[in-house]
């Protein structure tokens, strides 16, 4: 069989989409890839080594430093404050890193094609935001035609996710087993690696918990200490 | 006026191309970008550089040896013999880095966003190679978009060079005054920087200069020596 290729941030999206595709086709022919871009959640590549030791899968993690040596941004930048509330809020808009997306989807692809594999997924959903216009419908399948292209031996770009929200993709979770506190979501986690559960991705990662009745393994530190 | 990017390599194209450019819109308005992927070809960048300079263009290199730890090939492991002869040979595929225009693509799409250009131009041709999937028209209107998607602010991928060869593109060079001796196309140069004369590179470059009845001012080195 073809490898398939995982492309595993840490956060809840990724890593149920690796327990997923590893349900699928066996863990023998799934490949795992993170990049370090020195984001300041930095947290989400030890949690995707661990979630990878637990499944027995293999894991890459490649740097890629050069994505904030070209396009800095609120993520990555250590003097840079990371804004608080709800996506949609405007000041969000700080942590776009232009075209990361495509950075990532165009790096993973070309690791796929190097291992021969026939399909590479990502865990694109339905929750992600009008904000990065690189998470648009139209985007992707754009991505996915290139990619397609870009070698004689095919590699599909797949987006499972795409259509559920993460209160979806914490349902489906919950039913594989996932170990959630294997996972990092928070966008300015104290040194210890634990979330702040203010920012907007914490709000919506505690949103998902609260909506499947379930409760969220992870620690969270009191803002002010 | 916005920003021009132009993704210079250093070799014949995308240095004719800078100065195209720079003909139309001034130098004020362009920006050069290279990159460093670990080729052995690496003189390129320091011609690069060379040209900007006279030019009086800004140019930056940025490092992505992220590129060979994820796909190694023969243009970038020191290990793999570079093949000689015409690319259309079989054993020119060796040379092939996977998926490496899309990556080189994305990342020069994300320079282009964070520096608010408008243009992105490289230096794609007609005598670019169908053992190269990555350099089909299709591929090429695949990338432009889904990069004209990837940021509000959108950025148009241009290829001005698309319909012509070569020699074509030599010819519009040398009626530009372009300094070819600033340029580098060998695949396979001694440690000095001298070009080998019979790489599938070297051999395209002695057939325009050839064809336009023109001499090349670069240094070539007798093999074997």
């Amino acid at each position: 069989m073809q490898k398939k290729v995982v492309i595993l941030s840490g956060g809840m999206d990724s890593t149920t989409l690796l327990y997923d595709i590893v349900a699928e086709f066996g863990k023998q022919n799934v490949i795992a890839l993170s990049f370090d871009y020195g984001q300041k959640h930095v947290h989400e590549l030890s949690k995707a080594d661990a979630t990878c030791s637990k499944l027995g899968v293999e894991n890459n993690i490649f740097d890629l430093a050069v994505l904030n040596q070209i396009a800095p941004s609120a993520l990555t930048r250590k003097d840079w404050k990371v804004p608080e509330g709800h996506y949609a809020d405007e000041n969000m808009k700080q942590t776009v890193v232009p075209n990361r997306n495509m950075v990532l989807l165009s790096l993973a692809a070309s690791f796929a094609m190097a291992v021969k594999a026939d399909k590479l997924y990502y865990g694109a959903h339905a929750g992600d935001h009008d904000i990065y216009p690189d998470c648009r419908k139209e985007f992707v399948d754009a991505m996915k035609h290139a990619i397609k292209l870009a070698d004689w031996n095919e590699v599909e770009l797949l987006a499972p996710y795409w259509d559920i929200d993460k209160s979806g993709i914490l349902k489906r979770g919950i039913k594989l087993g996932v170990d959630y506190s294997l996972t990092h979501t928070c966008y300015d986690p104290n040194p210890k690696g634990e979330s702040c559960g203010r920012c907007g991705s914490c709000t919506e990662r505690l949103e998902a918990f609260f909506v499947n009745s379930s409760t969220d393994p992870l620690s969270y530190y009191e803002v002010g200490n």
